[in-house]
């Protein structure tokens, strides 16, 4: 079963490592930039690149996986043309699978979604990797799923609706708090302080978000009600404007959540 | 070398903890509340448990430990009573020193800022914690260095004013991220969703932020300037205002940095 990878960015980088080392061929590699396409061929020895939508033209593949930004995928459902017989998957989070049927009558049709944060520096393990899956048919529903599972031990079937969810759930817990790491290191090499100070405190954040609910095991001045506290930070920040209406926003809605489930108990 | 500790919340439990387990001799617990003095002396086998603040009438100590909340802290100071030729320390992040050498004259006074999130169901590991002392002599500096030194592998002298930013940015890496992470967990519960199923992301979040500067590696549609999936995201919200409130003003400060660091390159 040969695959063919559309699009070049982070997701694709992946998706090409990813087939390759479990030994599935990918037969094709397009890119609107050739040099996109040609850098990321690297990984795959066997692909023709191509920056031509016309996949009648290229090696052909069996299932082709739509690896580009949501905002580019209607352009390119216009101008893409698919041989017959093949299965069409996209790769977004949100984007209905229902886009696919309808900009491309006659083809097998389905929704391949990673749940992982993809950077090109940064390689991966795809075992531990939620792979959520949609399709238009069953025939493409055990095609999807059997390479899903050369990738995964965690393939899930799941409908557009609840992988929507997912997404925005993901959205808060992966790029909403790598923000907030992010802003946390901008205020410790402010104050000229080693950025690997708060490690410690981070891991075991981490370590107790999968323990516990994390509403449970709350802790800090918000947590607490500490005014005090709230109110040296505030302070602190009024420098950095942006900073502080993240702060306010957040211990507001820490506040909330202690309010609304006050059975969960105090902590520190 | 003997240790008293004031309070018998989170901190002051994985201090007693922490301490008995060095081989020190925690010799005085001290709580409004004498059957939580009573408790946490359960790990204290040797310590006499008391709720006067009067410490001339107790078991004697070295060292004195205030880990009580900030807001409960110069109240404290004005009852409280200690024997000659002790040093007392807080734990606070925010606090000042000069605090204690105002209220308690002719004692020396420190920080014992250990930057942790405690909770008291999850034991934590000393050994990685940043310890940051500050002091009013050379003598209390050489006492607290040694105590943290018992505890901890990172003891490091730090003036109050650095301090306070630590405390602060601790606040985002750890206590606003927890809360994303209760969102994200409330998010998927609400879907019917496993909520392991995120575990995968946010632990290749952490490892990434540690590996590069987050805001480098930051993902996600508010980085990418993707308006159509953020849309989407804002309609899926509506039934939830605190949140959509949280991912807006979030999804906005993502992208003031991205605009004020192009540099940093795109991100999936």
């Amino acid at each position: 079963m040969k695959v063919g990878i559309v699009g070049a960015g982070n997701v694709a980088t992946h998706l090409v490592k990813g087939l390759v080392k479990a030994g599935m061929e990918v037969s094709v590699i397009n890119s609107r930039t050739i040099a996109s396409a040609q850098s990321l061929a690297q990984h795959a020895p066997a692909a023709a690149i191509t920056d031509s939508l016309n996949f009648k033209l290229s090696p052909p593949a069996d299932i082709y996986l739509l690896a580009v930004p949501d905002r580019t995928l209607p352009q390119l459902l216009q101008e893409v043309n698919f041989p017959e017989g093949v299965i069409v998957a996209h790769t977004s989070g949100t984007q209905p699978l229902e886009l696919l049927m309808s900009s491309l009558p006659g083809v097998e049709t389905g929704v391949f979604y990673p749940l992982q944060t993809f950077s090109k520096e940064k390689d991966v393990d795809w075992k531990p990797i939620p792979i959520c899956i949609e399709t238009s048919s069953q025939h493409a529903e055990l095609t999807l799923v059997n390479l899903g599972r050369l990738l995964s031990n965690q393939v899930v079937l799941m409908n557009g609706e609840t992988r929507r969810k997912l997404h925005v759930a993901a959205v808060f817990a992966c790029n909403f708090t790598n923000h907030l790491w992010g802003v946390a290191q901008d205020l410790l090499q402010k104050a000229e302080l080693p950025v690997n100070l708060l490690e410690p405190l981070v891991q075991e954040t981490v370590q107790k978000a999968f323990q516990f609910p994390p509403f449970s095991v709350q802790t800090g001045p918000a947590k607490r009600g500490d005014s005090i506290t709230i109110d040296a930070h505030v302070q602190l920040l009024q420098s950095e404007p942006q900073y502080l209406q993240l702060y306010q926003v957040l211990t507001k809605s820490i506040q909330t959540v202690a309010e609304s489930e006050p059975f969960l108990g105090k902590q520190a």
